[in-house]
């Protein structure tokens, strides 16, 4: 085996990464809409499952870059997801991120209301006053609350719903696929913060042209 | 299908999905002190190639270990991979985490010398006058740097090689695997800054025994 590898700048690997991404799919057509979003999520794990695990609700993309485009926010809920999404992107549309779970007031009310920080950091969320996205690669306990939220009228410019995991992870997905919110998806037990922040950055490139 | 999610504590849902990835692995035997590392890689990305993926080189596992009981720092390539890991956990040890891809320095050296920024923070982080873990999950040319680092001389306690992706990912990880350093390496194309945390956060709990 040949363990030189090649002299390529980093700018180079990305577009590369893509092409043979592109190869390796060879006869799979994917909406293009989709496509970015679906090779991202490849490209951040080398899992090629993502083409058939993600699950899109009708126009979720146009919804979701149009909130961007207005300047919408996204809740994460990992300081990772969080911490993996493009910054300078987000500022060039003047989106804002937040991460709730590690804020005091969240942990008091967890505490107080007997439930998880997730939960709380949800309902936190929940009460900004403008577009918001959400972007759960972790908590199935978030998705399930964001369920009940829209249940209660809560409507989310899109729900990014990619936690990961053996316990009640499959169960938050499909609850988040019987609404009629826009959602992206990650059906089945993969996902993560990674592919959560995956799918945000796709999203936001596909807007600003910025790598 | 049933998509009602059991009633569960989060503080059980680990422990269930340990048991789960137990059950799946079936009749296959892991290494008792790399069983931690292995399942919680899978316990991250809901992915089992990790069984057969990641390869450690002798006493890896305990040396880090070692390392870390004596208050090491961790480098990451990526502040998301910084973002993963446990902070409690590195406190109670006296260990520090640094990430040096954002520093200014770094960018400034990175253009000085023609080259890349996660080149740059590995040449600063080899000053670093303690012992170092380096937990990298997403730059290739961070552990091709590493290697040639090596050649010259820096003995890192131990090397996390996990970064994920389609271009010098695999060449990059078989150069660490060619060394006679402490090393656990994800074989192949797949890692991420999430299986860098994962792992790391393992060597962290089996330790202090803490989630």
């Amino acid at each position: 085996m040949n363990i030189q590898p090649e002299h390529i700048s980093p700018h180079e690997i990305e577009q590369r990464s893509f092409e043979i991404i592109t190869q390796e799919l060879g006869n799979i057509r994917l909406d293009p809409e989709q496509e970015p979003i679906i090779k991202r999520c490849i490209h951040t794990s080398a899992d090629f499952d993502y083409v058939k695990n993600l699950v899109f609700s009708p126009n979720a993309v146009p919804l979701a870059k149009a909130a961007l485009k207005k300047g919408a926010c996204i809740v994460t809920d990992t300081q990772m997801g969080k911490a993996g999404i493009n910054k300078a992107a987000l500022a060039q549309l003047g989106c804002d991120i937040f991460c709730f779970m590690s804020d005091e007031d969240v942990a008091n009310t967890a505490k107080e209301q007997g439930t998880t920080r997730a939960v709380a950091s949800m309902d936190k969320a929940a009460k900004l006053d403008r577009p918001t996205i959400f972007a759960i690669g972790n908590a199935p306990t978030a998705l399930i609350r964001l369920y009940e939220l829209i249940q209660q009228g809560l409507r989310p410019a899109c729900v990014i719903g990619v936690p990961v995991g053996f316990v009640n992870v499959v169960e938050s997905k499909e609850l988040i696929l019987s609404t009629q919110i826009p959602y992206i998806v990650a059906r089945g037990r993969k996902g993560g913060s990674n592919i959560a922040a995956a799918v945000c950055n796709a999203l936001l490139y596909s807007i600003t042209g910025r790598k």
